[in-house]
């Protein structure tokens, strides 16, 4: 049974702690981040220290919380020579560990929120080590959390990230767009629930390249003059014109 | 009864087609379009025709082909004087029916594929009609066919449409370039699957302005300056860029 102590109380903590606690292989031997973790009820039972100084000993220190604060928090963290370390970031360097003697890095390509449950299982992970002994040891215990799991290295997990950010963040955006036009036209925005539904559906069938819809698409120039013309005073001129611009190349 | 001949082959007049046959108070009476629909078997027993002069006399005759074929082919149809023309167009603007007596439109705010099933009764209508007399008749079939209508005349439901646009058309890009990210990358796109579904699930529970993360919103710019640095040489440079642009704006 592998022991882990989780650094941060966030969003990826908060899922990464519950898909540790659903493994019989795996121990959560303490938690700690400035939010009193123990507070939530899944975790009442864990271990809880406010203090990096006072982490319990264990053969695994997972590091979640923010990009920025990775390298500082990992400075004060005092571990043996079999201990590995790992930070959960899509665009962090393996390298900002490299204090230690055993790192490495998991990082899981999904959103993560409290108010959502995920099947933990399901979630992609991308690995890296900075050695055989490392990877292998982080291979073994993300297969514990995951069945998708894909060594890469920084450069390509950086890919891996934006591709996230695009797919992610970028079309919430759309739909974010698509809701303050509707708002603004004074129609709900909650109407839009089943087309969003439907749009993400299609693409467990299809590429996104395939399911591609639309005037910019079909070359339907006439709608696209159209929707300029009334969003001539709009902030979203700029990037329906370029999207759509985008949209028609891929014809070619 | 209501009769309803449906003109046009494509994608959103088989979901209206296959809606209208589940209806015991609506009759399919005629297909008519240029693709031979009875070959698909759910409509093999619907009488066919490709000939625009050989329409059955009905009370709805719903227009369902692409937004420049409609006022060519509104202008074949002979109708009485109680017959109701109906197109299915977001951005085409209802008086392209004005050489009829009583007309209307009903926009559905879905993307259909003949290989999807959808649930018609959930799929927003938004309608409108040139008379007290149509809108009341519009009103009436529509709720026979979904449980959502909204009233809205034409430069509404031009915003609609580009609503739709953003959200589905828009979105789908994003996760298009998410996928040639990866493809470029050798990572295999499908890995993107779980967080699409997610991304969707939550604008269930949330809007997107509540759902929006990522390192734009949380001006997080050490990610954004690695990753604009890394598509450097991308033709999706300029978009990620504009896009972060766009979303920190959302904290001021």
């Amino acid at each position: 049974m592998y022991k882990v102590v989780v650094i941060g109380t966030g969003n990826v903590s908060y899922h990464i702690c519950k898909a540790i606690l659903k493994n019989k292989n795996l121990k959560l031997l303490q938690i700690c981040g400035r939010k009193i973790r123990n507070s939530e009820k899944e975790f009442s039972h864990i271990k809880y220290t406010n203090d990096l100084d006072k982490l319990s000993k264990a053969e695994f220190y997972f590091i979640c919380v923010s990009d920025d604060a990775i390298l500082d928090v990992s400075k004060r963290i005092k571990v043996n020579n079999k201990s590995l370390i790992i930070h959960f970031s899509g665009s962090t360097d393996l390298e900002v560990l490299s204090h230690y003697p055993n790192y490495g890095v998991i990082y899981p390509l999904q959103t993560f929120s409290k108010k959502r449950d995920i099947i933990f299982s399901e979630v992609p992970l991308f690995i890296e080590g900075n050695s055989d002994f490392s990877l292998k040891k982080i291979k073994k215990i993300s297969s514990l959390l995951s069945n998708v799991i894909s060594v890469c290295d920084s450069k390509k997990r950086s890919f891996v990230h934006i591709s996230a950010v695009f797919s992610n963040n970028f079309s919430n955006y759309m739909n974010l767009i698509a809701e303050e036009l509707l708002i603004k036209e004074k129609i709900d925005p909650n109407i839009l629930t089943p087309l969003m539904n439907e749009t993400a559906k299609k693409l467990n069938f299809l590429s996104a390249k395939n399911a591609q819809t639309g005037p910019a698409i079909r070359n339907d120039y006439k709608t696209i003059k159209k929707h300029l013309a009334l969003l001539k005073n709009s902030e979203y001129f700029e990037i329906y014109k370029n999207l759509s611009l985008m949209i028609k190349k891929l014809n070619k």
